[in-house]
């Protein structure tokens, strides 16, 4: 990649396409900014229905280049044709959930409170108040979803949805995609009457066009999913800006899993069998990879037994670009020689972690194990390894092993195992790790992350920047809003759902209570 | 006050009271965290019904000593005995209005989606999610407010009601009234059964004890009310933390007011009379306190002679502590002698700013007059001069003037005054207004902030450092709150909330529909 073009490289084969895009230019970057913030009053003023037009229109267009699209993806990333089918319609459908979403229009979370022009010792003033839309939106797209979390993914469906204008930024690994994506938000914004400037997408790193878009003014907040230096050197811009605005981050996690005692002893292979799965989905490249897995001390040795046996079918992936080979490559190197852990799985300086016969790119799997003491004193043992890999750490105190949850860092997820013979649930346990994750799953694995209203993808820092918030489902929208209020207006100047009438027939309410 | 003590000054008097209190130490402000994160696993799981029961308790034994801080607040703020009794009132009143909110229970936001086992191609899992506490708080009361913004006010009050435990720091300028309300609280606690920490007070200033405390890894959120100064040095030290947290600090407004033409000439002495004790009002220290008044050029000389009236009888007051009445004299003396900006009421170098015999401390009421050419021309001009003070603004054009207000620094509060004569109300100035401010008033003063539902006190930065939420009103629970899902969990091991029999009756959102 030169510094003036973007050139997508086949993961699979080491050679880059045929196809360049050009970094977009510092004057295209500040025209697109520009154009958001002037297509923002019109926008955000628009009925809900006409953006929720905006949205359908989005899937349809992308439903008719379905099959560039599942040409495409695999090109560029990597990932199985299957893959990015199930991925774009994955996509499709959270663009009309956020439509659905805001076609019905509670969401606004509408206040009323009436005057009280007689009340003593003051009358009491008129005060409406609703979610408003924060203005025009920098979304930074995920190398491992190249759809779904990308240029008309999550966060670019729930920005549109809540009325904010959104400037895209292409992933530099699938450049193609973004661009054959971007150009169907582009023919959906211009079918359905949107403003000019509603959408944008700039091609380049985030160093070259990230970092000037989110300083620039006009933007208002900022979507971001990828890597924990990525996400972090945006968040230092945005908060480094004269007007700080809000970063929504999501990181790195290892999501613990807990193996009790009874479930390790009684569903041993079973669990194995769903863990090597899990571990390995996509090549292990999902932020919600099980990278952790606490393991009773005495059935440890029969569980790594059980998960090699389940690894031993699975021949890993290739990564979505060398920098994630590379990189876990160089995770599994300081893994190696160590006294104090084990490799299970795997063979350190094998062609399995960074060969060359293939672009570089195939990653094969890795089971590591230790003790709690050893991953408790060592903190190089709690980062993520992006890639099919994980680390049995053996356990023998319950409380020991909470108190050392307590002390990790924030995470996505945390899963427990457990039997009827582990009943009752132990709440040291559940809560050491509620503190310290976003989502609690029971004989489950978190890499799916079913897309709907109670969702939460998100969690303490580093695994989100802002840990209060989703990045999936339809209360992602309440990262783009903030809460507006108008005291004593009339009628005329209200938003309808706020009106006297209630015009849209939603939930709202009145002095206090629902209606 | 020394290094070891904080004593408060009667502002009135400029002499010290008899009574000291010690700054708290460094181990006292590590035990008051500690504590705080040791109460905050049974404080956040015990039923709502018992968090209210302590917030009432805390109301009931604040009024049981409403005569002892009737008398101690005038002396330690130079606010009068009828205003401390006004804002003791609303203190109790937020501790109740939080009380029922949370024994009413549905705003925890409560998400289910069943599982649906037999979905293709995956099974769907049964996800849940709602609101839950951050953890311990922080709380920073303001000098403004000893009360309702204090050790006992809407921060500490919606804290406690999210679950979270609180460790407030006393303002160094009222530390006798914040011992006895923080009593009332350890009382309160006490009868109510709470767990030991849920409530500590430490005394000094933000430098002695606010930084220390803000560091220490069990407190999870900060809630401040003041200066900018103090607010971004707090937001500073919880950014920098390992784990950074977030802060939520009412800071710096100047509240525009705009009369349109309609209004500035057919109601011209109502508005002036009003906006005279909108701006004198507790002598100026309100952070709505109205401190620009863009007013048609045509009519700007006939209005400033209305307001120039309507402030002759009004004496300005004694300033909450003597460095407000020497900032704001400062402030006063940087506006004194420019070619581009009128005196219209007040002297400059007279005693009626910082005078000597009185303590130092009164400030008399003083209005500016300039173009809004010159306005913004120079941004000293839009900083904030906390005190009795406001500056008309003279315009010709409504499109020039909403130019100058979208590039404002952000608001608490913006205000529109005008008449059938302006109609239809100018949606270029309103979206202007709205782009830069958390609360919008037709034909009303903005020092008013109405407690209740519907209410939002905040608005974009630096008024707020997150203009996202709000700091009155019962939206003010959700700073202290981050969603949390819970999937395929066991009935016995997900909170009340979220079961299935919903045995607390709250509205729910059912796969997707709100019940």
């Amino acid at each position: 990649m030169s510094n003036a073009t973007v050139q997508a490289v086949n993961p699979a084969t080491g050679k880059a396409h045929e196809t360049s895009y050009e970094v977009s230019s510092p004057k295209q970057i500040r025209h697109a900014a520009e154009a958001a913030g002037r297509a923002f009053g019109p926008f955000s003023a628009m009925q809900a229905r006409g953006r929720a037009a905006f949205l359908r229109a989005i899937a349809d267009e992308l439903e008719s280049v379905r099959d560039e699209i599942v040409a495409l993806v695999p090109r560029e990333t990597a990932l199985p044709a299957a893959r990015a089918g199930g991925e774009l319609g994955r996509t499709m459908g959270q663009l009309r959930m956020f439509a659905d979403l805001i076609e019905e229009g509670s969401w606004v979370d509408a206040r009323i409170e009436r005057a009280k022009p007689d009340r003593e010792p003051l009358p009491k003033p008129d005060v409406r108040s609703m979610l408003i839309p924060l203005g025009p939106v920098a979304v930074f797209g995920a190398s491992n979803f190249p759809l779904a979390f990308s240029v008309a993914g999550g966060d670019t469906a729930s920005a549109l949805a809540a009325g904010c204008p959104v400037v895209a930024v292409a992933h530099w690994a699938h450049p193609g995609t973004s661009q054959v994506v971007a150009n169907t938000i582009l023919r959906a914004a211009d079918k359905t009457g949107m403003p000019d400037g509603v959408f944008s997408l700039l091609q380049g790193t985030g160093q070259q066009v990230g970092v000037p878009l989110v300083k620039h003014p006009a933007i208002r907040a900022v979507g971001f999913t990828g890597s924990r230096r990525g996400g972090l050197a945006l968040a230092d811009v945005a908060a480094a800006r004269p007007e700080p605005i809000p970063v929504f981050a999501e990181m790195s996690s290892i999501n613990p899993v807990v193996l009790l005692p009874g479930a390790a002893s009684g569903r041993a292979a079973a669990i194995a069998k769903g863990l090597a799965g899990s571990v390995t989905l996509g090549a292990g490249q999902f932020c919600t990879n099980p990278g952790l897995v606490f393991v009773p001390q005495d059935t440890a040795d029969a569980f790594a037994k059980e998960l090699s046996a389940a690894l031993a079918d699975v021949k890993g992936g290739t990564a979505l670009h060398r920098g994630i080979a590379e990189s876990f490559a160089a995770s599994v190197a300081a893994r190696t020689g160590r006294d104090d852990l084990e490799i299970v799985v795997g063979a350190a300086g094998s062609d399995s972690a960074g060969g060359q016969d293939d672009g570089g790119a195939s990653m094969a799997p890795f089971v590591f194990k230790t003790t709690l003491e050893a991953f408790a004193a060592d903190s190089r043992l709690a980062e993520e390894a992006f890639g099919p890999a994980t680390t049995l750490v053996t356990y023998t105190s319950l409380d020991a092993l909470a108190d050392v949850i307590r002390r990790m860092e924030g995470q996505l997820t945390g899963t427990i195992h457990y039997d009827e013979s582990d009943r009752p649930l132990s709440e040291t346990l559940v809560s050491a790790l509620r503190s310290r994750v976003g989502r609690l799953l029971l004989n489950s694995f978190p890499t799916g992350v079913e897309v709907c209203s109670a969702m939460v993808h998100g969690g303490p820092y580093p695994a989100t920047s802002d840990g209060r918030e989703t990045a999936v489902g339809t209360a992602a929208i309440f990262r783009w809003t903030r809460r507006f209020c108008w005291q004593d207006m009339v009628e005329e100047a209200l938003p309808l759902e706020l009106r006297d009438a209630n015009p849209l027939g939603i939930a709202r309410r009145m002095d206090g209570k629902m209606t």
